[in-house]
């Protein structure tokens, strides 16, 4: 990389810094940028430090607060431009002690791990028999005499997909299992863990709201394995009785997201948003969900820089509260959603290989989107649909209809650990986060629009 | 096999039970034995069934004593010969609430699990600085003052191998470490966990014993990704503080060897002693450490017993407390060490398969130990050693010089789960686990000496 620029900036001298430069041949450029990008260091970098030097970061908690004035210090470091924290209040819900002991006919404990918005049991938890469900139709189907008084169980467990896609419907237990439970008259439920590793004893939290009206109550996650233990004693005919302890509190708290910038040649030009989030579930420290996606956004964002000028603005945003609502993207989307984007991305699915490249640029702007699905090839990218695009925070905007890329990871994995205790950076995948840098860069070296290379003298150290 | 027995009974008429029965040629039988063996049901079936309807089995807790009960119901349905329970008084050592939180220079929760016979702390947890050290000689090299009044951390990642050799030399943190880091003044110990899964938050415990005159300290271990996290907090100069938090209680309690009976056609002659551990540790359901063993050995004898009648009883023992300090074997010893035994054989070491047969026959066996290999080959198991055994319980009587063999199970894998939480019958390998009956029928057919086929109205159900 460096000898290329070396050899392209020779032939020309150059005025200071902010003055035109020269503009080499974009996709000769992009090609080496994406070149050079498969041996990136920043990505692991800002993943390492962020999950050892901060860990978990349970959004609106103090964790949280020390990861932004982390990320603010770390970006400022990097050298981008306006680093800033547009902050904002929420509702924190935090667990307190766990425990799913089963009592008869085969005492013994569950690994546990209570949802996001569970209601609170007292330290001495609740008792009930437990009764099963395959699945969500069949808790929706029952007679509510068969679920009152008791612990709902469903079970339905989640198959592994590379494009995720099984979140979608698998994950609905977690989301409107404790609901229809409730609505039911059953005190508790412990749903499987929407996790697709069947083998570690690692509960899976994730977060739920109940509908309007409904009661809340207590509601966990078992690990595959337990939930597995579940079911054989249920398929002995038994009729477990558990007790669940899920003390959990609500307290009011404050989140923000991080904003930093790569200045664009034309600063009024819209901007191309690469974002992340900050926040993560508390189990784990967060490393694939989503220091991997901070890490990665910011790298390639960062390398474009070294390089030169876009055209137009780079906005990084480290989302806040992601995890428990996309909090942090409806306060951007109400700050500055009504502002023009050039495009908006986000990476939000861990860190392994990126396979397929979506976007929803319009079309008016076919050829730029051909272009990017062209400068991603050589990385094993396949082409995907030009009229969809996809993000966790930037979702809303995404259905404002904000143009927008979409930079599809393999997911195959991504639940083996998502959500869990699991969650550390032993999960991170070194060279499959260098192929997403080198896919982010490139892609967002042909949506930040022609990069005037930088003189030497100027590009910034590391 | 039915076909084959079928056809060999055809030839000759039958007198009554237990009277002189057709002798097969007994290669053909150890062979479809060994065949018949690789679709075998009834290990799985105990596996699944004793870390289902029992759990984890902690020795000398009522949890063992319902594992017991279990045990006796479940070799007496087997149709076993003299089931009984050999009990013993011990010291029982149990964990209660765990918790290790480094509250500077990065405040973030580790996860830890207390070693077997660990002091209690306060339910407040001590709170030290931690001082690092690589291995277990660089401890010992320490200077005190370096030590005193911290709380001691040792590295020292254990590698994975077949043979599972690592166990001994990287296993010696954990039970020298306590002792060595109390010597010197420390308050603590934390170790990484002697497990080879880098990946999953699954400590690992086991058991370890102050020496005589060494103050007891709370001694935990690390998962391997926190002993990471904190090995990334000292390679960034930081001198991290822990509060620990291990609190346990010790109480008297007591134990049991289960055993169970075939019987030979020379009741006075000795017996070839089949074994297993039926406590486990109380993190996991002990389905690798040690069900899945008592599953394999249980499932030969049986399979034996329904071919017909060997010529020396074949001796299944169960023991209680393998964990905690072989307890069981030293009470088996006690009461029978003395006595003759053809040959003595322990399954402890997982549900993977069997690799390589070791013996210790003496000289004047040598040919049945030579027929001892040749009948495993065809299963891909390597002829070892002719001058060596092992085996945990029946450790001790190897070591006083008891004849006996080995059946050296793959251990590439073991050391992820075992003394961990994820020590559940999600580990257990089916396919494996048959490929050890087969070896152990046709071991035990082989040492038990020939069989005589029992008339099929005479052959038990399954």
């Amino acid at each position: 990389m460096r000898i290329l620029l070396a050899g392209l900036l020779a032939a020309t001298a150059l005025p200071a810094f902010a003055q035109p430069g020269p503009r080499p041949n974009q996709d000769e450029l992009v090609a080496t940028l994406r070149t050079d990008a498969l041996a990136d260091e920043q990505a692991w970098r800002i993943t390492e430090d962020l999950t050892t030097e901060v860990g978990q970061r349970l959004a609106g908690t103090e964790a949280e607060a020390r990861a932004r004035t982390w990320a603010v210090q770390r970006l400022t470091a990097l050298g981008f431009a306006k680093v800033r924290i547009d902050d904002f209040d929420m509702p924190v819900w935090q667990r307190g002690r766990e425990a799913a002991e089963l009592l008869g006919p085969y005492p013994q404990k569950l690994a546990v791990a209570a949802l996001g918005n569970s209601a609170s049991t007292s330290e001495a938890g609740i008792t009930a028999e437990v009764v099963s469900f395959a699945d969500l139709d069949a808790l929706r189907a029952a007679p509510a005499d068969q679920v009152r008084g008791k612990i709902v169980y469903i079970g339905h467990a989640m198959p592994r997909t590379e494009d995720g896609s099984g979140y979608g419907v698998f994950g609905a237990p977690r989301r409107q299992g404790p609901t229809i439970a409730s609505q039911k008259g059953a005190v508790g439920i412990v749903i499987r863990s929407i996790g697709t590793d069947r083998e570690h004893r690692n509960p899976h939290t994730g977060v739920m709201n109940f509908a309007d009206g409904a009661t809340p109550i207590p509601a966990g996650a078992l690990s595959n394995p337990d939930a597995d233990q579940l079911e054989r004693i249920f398929a002995r005919g038994q009729r477990p009785t558990l007790r669940l302890t899920l003390v959990s509190k609500v307290t009011q708290g404050r989140s923000g997201n991080v904003i930093a910038e790569v200045p664009g040649r034309d600063p009024t030009a819209a901007p191309v948003l690469v974002s992340c989030h900050l926040d993560s579930w508390d189990l784990g420290t967060g490393a694939l969900d989503d220091a991997a996606g901070c890490g990665i956004v910011t790298a390639a964002a960062k390398r474009i820089m070294d390089a030169g000028m876009p055209a137009r603005p780079i906005r990084i945003v480290w989302f806040g509260a992601e995890e428990v609502g996309l909090f942090g993207g409806l306060d951007y989307r109400a700050r500055y959603g009504k502002q023009p984007h050039h495009a908006i991305m986000e990476s939000d699915f861990g860190a392994d290989r990126v396979w397929k490249v979506d976007s929803r640029l319009g079309p008016e702007r076919e050829a730029e989107a051909k272009r990017l699905q062209r400068m991603l090839q050589p990385l094993g990218i396949v082409p995907g649909s030009l009229t969809k695009t996809e993000g966790s925070d930037i979702g809303p905007m995404v259905a404002d209809g904000l143009p927008g890329a979409a930079l599809s990871q393999d997911g195959t994995r991504y639940f083996d650990v998502h959500h869990s205790p699991d969650d550390t950076l032993a999960m991170v995948d070194k060279k499959q986060m260098q192929q997403n840098v080198a896919a982010w860069t490139a892609a967002v070296a042909v949506l930040a629009g022609p990069v005037e290379v930088r003189p030497p003298a100027r590009r910034r150290a590391r």
